[in-house]
């Protein structure tokens, strides 16, 4: 087994390229002048399902592949991770989430200045509401939570970087964003909204706004409950 | 093998996740200011193809997945199942089909208060003609259960919780929706459709209408007939 | 091996599913009032993989699952396939074909009588150009059944019944009718296209025009001609 | 192993069969009263990666599939190919996917007369920015081409020819498409481009405008820098 610094640095590079593809599907089905623009919920939830996926083989050579701070904490909660090294992994994941929006940013230059709506900016590198609504949006981001890290379990019994099982990620993350995505558009993920979210608020962004701190404890602390509670679940199924 | 207990409460849980992702994905698509509105009949038979074989995948560590009285019926009718454990699954089947349309209700909780057309509301929860005739009807789910049972019978042999056969499920299920499901929302399981209907009557919903009653024989009376002509057609076969 | 008998049987309901299935989806996304009406090429194209991806499954168990005439005869030319078999199989793959669309019309009836445009109802039953010009579509048809042949020869050596080889199978079609379909809605298949038009011709359908005979050899003679070329093309091939 | 000759052969058939399928269905989505027009980019993403994948099939039983220039190159520069192929699988993949581009040309014959737009017509064959900003889209096609290389050794440890792999390398494609193509059309690949460019140059299709030759070194060394440092970033990873 690798050691813990370079399961760390799995941590960040998957999450950086998880960051970079899905937060880059977003982009381009979103910002003036893309090819992509308006191609839909669909090119958005079967984009989001294959960066995790590539994200998850990104990561597979080198560690477990969590990417997502709120899988690492669950995975503590039930006793299948060291606790000491959950701090390490969440930092990891942060930082390769941050990068992730560093090079959107790069990957799409000429197109911010050609987008003159800042909520549509802000939108490639954070989740927001459809109906803003603290109380519901938590619930929204609990319950697709608890549905990821049950479905994660459930299907690969925590082992999803074997085999084809990368693509059954992807698979859940696409079902996730189809079914439950409409409310909040499903952070699920605390590492791929807060990372981004810091990248747009230091980044130049030409025609950005304001990064709208006042949402961003929701897609923190609503993955984090759902995470735990959909790990107790499946351990306390027989 | 797990007992008959732990069995059911496969089927209850599969069947709640089948039902909260099925019916999730369609509030998805219908309700208003969601961020998946209008991304149609792809995107709902998509997010019924990966509802199931997550539904699946939920259930399968602790049962064989039927999730649909149909399939139990069938299943019994050509000697592959004990009669005597009919009755329990598929009460397990309806409780799990009665809380995922709870939860659906729950987690786009300010999306119906924003939607004003009954009609559309329900049609998150049970299933509809396109043109009521309630004979062709329950042709249409005779011939979309009658598909369901031979595919699933021919494709996995009957095991279908095994590998990769979850998602072998999952295309099975788009590909009747994409095809003969046009003419009924293809229901093609009793219990996905009246647990979530009875939700639908019992929940305090904003701006609901009737649970349309009058029909909700149909995809019951359908599926079974047609799963059972599915089943003997495939056992006759060489 | 099963018997020649067992063998065209499978043939028969393979490719009555194929029909059943594939046009059934050209009936969703064509016919008024249908759910899945204005669904789209995607719709078509993904129906039609998920629809010979269960063909195959469907008669797997019988046989080796040619379910297209273009592919027996082009198996028979490169002498991995019994010239006495060929029209046995051919013929079972017809009937099936036309068994198919008697399905689909059942399966849509009160849709035929709200669809008011012959050539839409036809449509669903045969494939048609989308600009006329006799040798240009037999162009079309040779070089989508061309690579058709040679694509199954290529990923699984002309065993494309095991394991999960049939959804290969689906992905393949769906290529082809994404990339070279939009010419001529990609019959390459004379039993899809012949089975059926019968089947339109002889049935009482509500507000259906002739069957456009005129251009039935297209869908016949090319996928023929293309089919051995394609087949010939791989075991040329080092 | 097969001699180079035989491996070249498979990067010349296969990249014939990958610009056949690819620019088919960019033909098929854009030219006027293609069947599939308007069907977008979800079409064109999910085309192209089916397509790398057939072409993947097309060539692994002769060779190791690169089917891109940049690929080979990058091979080469980490010192797992030989550096006296490169110059041969090039050649024989501008070989190939200038084939591509007349086969697409003779599939669609009768709809360029049917389409007056010569920049449509030159986007079937080639790639062209969003925005035209020269050193912008070498930086897309940096990052791009990055992505594919480091993705492709990341799932498959350069093995993407073995079992249901060429599957994984078209859902890497695919999800390039969608999450970094709205910029410049994604073609890390020179031979994708420049290939089927030169049988825009050369043939005589109606309709046809200019080559847009001053763009054409984009799509040529973005995709090979940006290839070398995606392998080298693999390889410097623990």
């Amino acid at each position: 087994m690798n050691s813990m610094w370079t399961q760390a640095l799995g941590e960040l590079v998957g999450t950086f390229i998880l960051v970079l593809l899905g937060d880059g599907v977003v982009a381009g089905v979103s910002l003036n002048k893309s090819k992509a623009q308006g191609a839909g919920w669909i090119a958005i939830t079967m984009g989001w399902g294959l960066a995790v996926t590539l994200g998850v083989y990104s990561a597979a050579f080198m560690g477990p592949a969590h990417l997502n701070p709120a899988v690492t904490l669950a995975f503590a909660a039930i006793g299948r991770f060291p606790w000491a090294w959950v701090a390490p992994f969440i930092i990891a994941q942060l930082i390769g989430g941050f990068l992730g929006g560093v090079v959107v940013w790069l990957q799409y230059y000429p197109h911010w200045a050609a987008t003159d709506d800042p909520a549509t900016t802000l939108g490639v590198f954070a989740t927001g509401p459809a109906i803003r609504s603290y109380f519901a949006n938590f619930i929204s981001e609990f319950i697709g939570t608890a549905v990821l890290i049950f479905g994660l379990l459930a299907f690969s019994r925590g082992k999803w970087t074997d085999g084809l099982n990368p693509i059954g990620v992807g698979i859940l993350i696409t079902s996730i964003g189809l079914s439950l995505g409409g409310t909040t558009g499903y952070a699920i993920n605390p590492a791929r909204d807060l990372g981004p979210r810091l990248a747009h608020a230091f980044l130049p962004i030409a025609n950005k706004g304001d990064s709208d701190w006042a949402y961003s404890w929701v897609p923190i602390v609503g993955p984090f409950l759902g995470g735990i509670a959909g790990a107790l679940l499946f351990v306390l199924l027989p």
